[in-house]
């Protein structure tokens, strides 16, 4: 199926009105960098900000697809439709998702109000700070309730990612002594809820405990809030309606305190600087003549100019260009 | 100590004599992004270009500081300076290093020819990606012969640094399939030697097959370096031998193929357009009125604005602003 340019509107309102197929089509002219996604985001635009997005973030091994799956079937439950995007930024390269984890998902293989889809940046503008947002904002206007952002390991890109979510919910396997100290250096600001999954192995008490004190640790003022931490055993479906209960009071909050509306507008301060930026990089790459990235990089390998002087060169080149 | 503007030509000029204060001085003022940077770089770019730079990477729990020391004894023995730089990006917001892998290293705390840093970024203009390559060019001016850069994890910005090695070592434990799923994913296009530590589990044989097999299925042309697989158990030193041996023949490699050139020129090339890229993220930050990032992003969160449209009307408001 090839889509012409006047094809847009036709194939956004087709995935607004529930076509699995249209929104499809969609998430990959997003994933692919198209040239056509101004037309797609213009028609988006006024369509989506209904979608409830949740991310779900943790070292390999935690469970995370587990876990998204069981939130799926829950959610399902209470008449909701839908949607998880897993991210996997490992690969600049390849763009290849850990396909493995997917088969996981195919309990919902059939089910038309589940949307499952897994992403890695390909040559997309602004890279995955910019695509994230895009897709989140298609599913949505594909009216989705419920957006499911999982995304692997805990890199900046991925706490990055995980900030775009409303409720960031942070995965920790119990005796992963790994996974604490990842929590205890960056993933303890992110987290809105912690999940101790894989808790019937002996040592899930011990993690629950090391959590709580380095929670106790944190400061907070009177309105803040203080993440719960949920012990899972995802496989079995144990404690699934505890953490969507924990994911719906989070929800309120964010309501309450005004949150929800700061992540929504920080997402689209993202989504905006990263387009622009990558506008911006594209141009450095093709400014004419010694004053380009790449002569100045040159020179910058063989020590004749700092780094910083090739910086002010190049912003000169490039303010000199528009 | 304080540092004047003045005070940078003689803190550089110690650095190149050896003195372990004035790098450690001068790492921090580039860690901490310091508005002197300007002039630290000028006096360090003609004294740098001498080093050999190897990165280190692989999954939590791989064994990175155990190998990392293990190679810092081995270089030693050859009368070689070395120096380790640790890199946790996975702290955006704390800066926390995880100082536990920090103290297996103190092995080489009183040895005055090996430098250990733990560095995160730290509101440093262009991010890791700027700060990693001006600590690496500091440490060579300080005549380190031998820099080993070790990030945790496999995220884009791991891959990004490993990038600006001149090698890159990628661990990978026995038995843990995530691993080799994360190596499959992205870390077989980085690579030039990998390591399979802790080679002494029984699942070490299965291991290097499974990497071999993959090996096999890339394509590489004639002239092209092929990674070799070295087993290693770091705690005992079994195999370090073998795997300086590997690093050896890839340095010689990158000489005759003229890829060690392009990989420093790759380098510059990344850092500089960090530095110019995070100059004009602050610059759409600071613009005035309507057409500053933060009110267009509020228009794009209420779907007022498409992204696209948002980014054109700052790039505009910020050329018309040079």
């Amino acid at each position: 199926m090839t889509t012409s340019a006047s094809g847009i509107p036709e194939l956004v309102e087709r995935a607004h009105g529930g076509d699995p197929r249209a929104l499809a089509r969609l998430v990959s002219l997003i994933e692919d960098g198209s040239p056509r996604l101004r037309g797609v985001m213009r028609a988006l635009a006024p369509l989506a900000g209904h979608a409830r997005v949740i991310g779900l973030t943790g070292s390999p091994g935690a469970g995370k697809s587990t876990v998204t799956s069981a939130l799926v079937t829950a959610y399902r439950g209470q008449g909701l439709r839908v949607a998880v995007l897993a991210i996997d930024p490992s690969s600049p390269f390849t763009g290849g998702a850990l396909l493995g984890d997917r088969i996981r998902m195919q309990d919902h293989a059939v089910d038309r109000d589940v949307f499952i889809r897994s992403m890695a940046s390909r040559g997309h503008l602004g890279g995955l700070a910019a695509a994230t947002p895009q897709v989140v904002r298609a599913l949505d206007a594909a009216r989705f309730d419920v957006i499911l952002i999982e995304t692997v390991g805990v890199g900046q890109i991925e706490v990055e990612i995980a900030s775009m979510a409303d409720s960031v919910a942070v995965l920790v396997v119990p005796g992963m002594g790994d996974s604490i100290q990842a929590a205890k250096a960056g993933i303890l600001e992110i987290a809105d809820v912690f999940v101790v999954n894989k808790a019937d192995r002996p040592q899930a008490h011990e993690t629950v405990r090391d959590l709580r004190n380095m929670l106790a640790l944190a400061e907070r003022g009177p309105g803040d809030w203080k993440p719960p931490i949920v012990t899972t055993v995802a496989t079995t479906g144990d404690g699934v309606a505890e953490l969507t209960g924990k994911l719906d009071k989070h929800w309120s909050w964010l309501e309450r305190s005004g949150e929800r509306e700061r992540r929504r507008v920080a997402r689209a301060h993202e989504e905006v600087a990263a387009l622009a930026l990558g506008a911006l990089r594209g141009r450095m790459s093709r400014l004419p003549g010694e004053s380009a990235l790449g002569p100045l990089a040159a020179r910058v390998a063989d020590g004749d100019l700092d780094p910083y002087a090739a910086a002010d060169e190049l912003l000169g080149a490039l303010s000199g260009s528009q």
